[in-house]
């Protein structure tokens, strides 16, 4: 992942105008790091089955983080989660003003399709990876979950409704994330395995936010926690303890289904996979 | 037109799930209506060099209209130019609220790149379309004009930096259209001619926009007027009576150059064309 944290450095998003301060606040939360938790699922499938396939792939991954990126940006908007703090710096909307905010988060959106149009693939290759994008990252995907996050604010859901919230806020785009992978290096039945597989992961990686949004101090996380009473979460719906089974239900299972894949793919991703899967433990 | 309102009307996105309202926001300013001026350009194009694409080239249309209605919906957002009218009807943030605005905004955003991966042309096609639509409509095209106006209000810009402003903030969209219609009918250098002429007209389509801001009611435009004393306009620079000889000036030279296009070209688009070149007339 140093390799990956290099090439989006070396490719950020280059605009020169008249306009004294946006390139600079384009690249200010790119360059504030966070996990990078979806390239390196992308990376770890390419890496998996084609290492000669990996300097392409790192596009790819860029144009997820790119599109993850500007959701971040746009979920701490006042009008949304009004959060001061994201990856440990202050947010944009913060340091500049919520019209560049929304801007930069809207010309990154734009900017992840146009990376992927000009990613060294086939034609083929990266209209299915812009597919994969624009269905999991949009309407019927990241978009939606925020929607829905934000409308039910204060009036609790159903577990199985915070699950349909999650699937959508989180869970979408981290699949995509597999499947991308598994696009790149033309294994589309494994795709759908891993879209699946990366759905629960998402679910899990949610509640295990949840979880640590009530047991770290806001510098541990690098962003706002203990903020999120008036939000659907599973520790607000079902308790802290509860949850905590509920993430252990869902790392057992996620650890058992991992053993199913490919010895390659299992090698690849296990050290990331762990590490996630138990994060909250 | 008439076949192009009915697609978009059948084919306005659709999201089922728990969010009582929020496919409803969705299709509120795209049925709105509007001149769907960049639809008629694109279309007009294609029909000049081969009717048979034409049936495919409203979806590539429509992506266009999404981008373009997207960017309307931020950009009356109470942060940016806090419009309380746009098509006639009261904007997204009066009617819903601003998390509304936002995310039907980036939902059509991103659903306009769907609509070009699905469409039905060929993969080279649809690479070309979209890296084209994300070039224009992104971070060194309209995102970047919209944020060059919105930065510099208040400051009087020069008369070329505020052509540098519209360029990017109108013109390169409604280049894009013209452009894409050629690289639907595999007319690529005619596309380069095209987005040119495409570059001029958006300027001067925005220096009449001007006009009317100061010559029309709100009534007749179907959003606020009188509202850019503060914005770096033509009108604001440089007064009505020589906005008005710049504008001639221009409509003067695209009406020369128009006749410079394929004899079917300039048929398909010159009621079209005189319409909207001589609007301030």
């Amino acid at each position: 992942m140093q390799n990956f944290e290099k090439f989006l450095q070396d490719n950020l998003p280059v605009s020169k105008s008249i306009h004294p301060t946006y390139e600079k606040a384009l690249h200010e939360m790119l360059k504030a790091g966070g996990k990078r938790f979806r390239p390196a699922l992308l990376l770890g499938v390419v890496g998996a089955y084609n290492n000669l396939l990996i300097d392409g792939a790192r596009h790819a991954a860029y144009a997820i983080e790119l599109l993850h990126t500007y959701s971040l940006i746009h979920d701490d908007l006042p009008a949304m989660d009004d959060s001061p703090l994201r990856r440990g710096k202050p947010t944009l909307h913060v340091v500049y003003d919520e019209v560049t905010a929304i801007l930069v988060g809207d010309a990154l959106n734009t900017y992840s399709f146009e990376v992927l149009a000009d990613a060294p693939f086939s034609d083929a290759i990266r209209v299915k990876l812009i597919r994969e994008l624009a269905y999991n990252g949009g309407l019927n995907g990241m978009v939606l979950g925020q929607a829905i996050d934000c409308y039910f604010e204060n009036q609790p859901l159903s577990i199985d409704d915070v699950k349909i919230l999650h699937t959508n806020k989180t869970a979408k785009l981290i699949a995509a994330s597999l499947k991308m992978g598994a696009i790149i290096v033309g294994e589309e039945e494994l795709g759908e395995k891993l879209y699946d597989f990366g759905i629960k992961l998402g679910v899990l990686f949610q509640i295990q936010d949840d979880i640590l949004d009530v047991t770290q101090t806001s510098e541990e996380a690098g962003k706002l926690t203990n903020n999120d009473e008036d939000k659907n979460s599973f520790v607000t719906l079902i308790g802290l303890e509860n949850s905590m089974k509920e993430a252990n239900i869902l790392a057992d299972e996620l650890t058992m289904e991992l053993n199913n894949f490919d010895e390659n793919l299992k090698e690849s991703l296990s050290s990331l996979l762990t590490k996630y899967i138990n994060r909250h433990r």
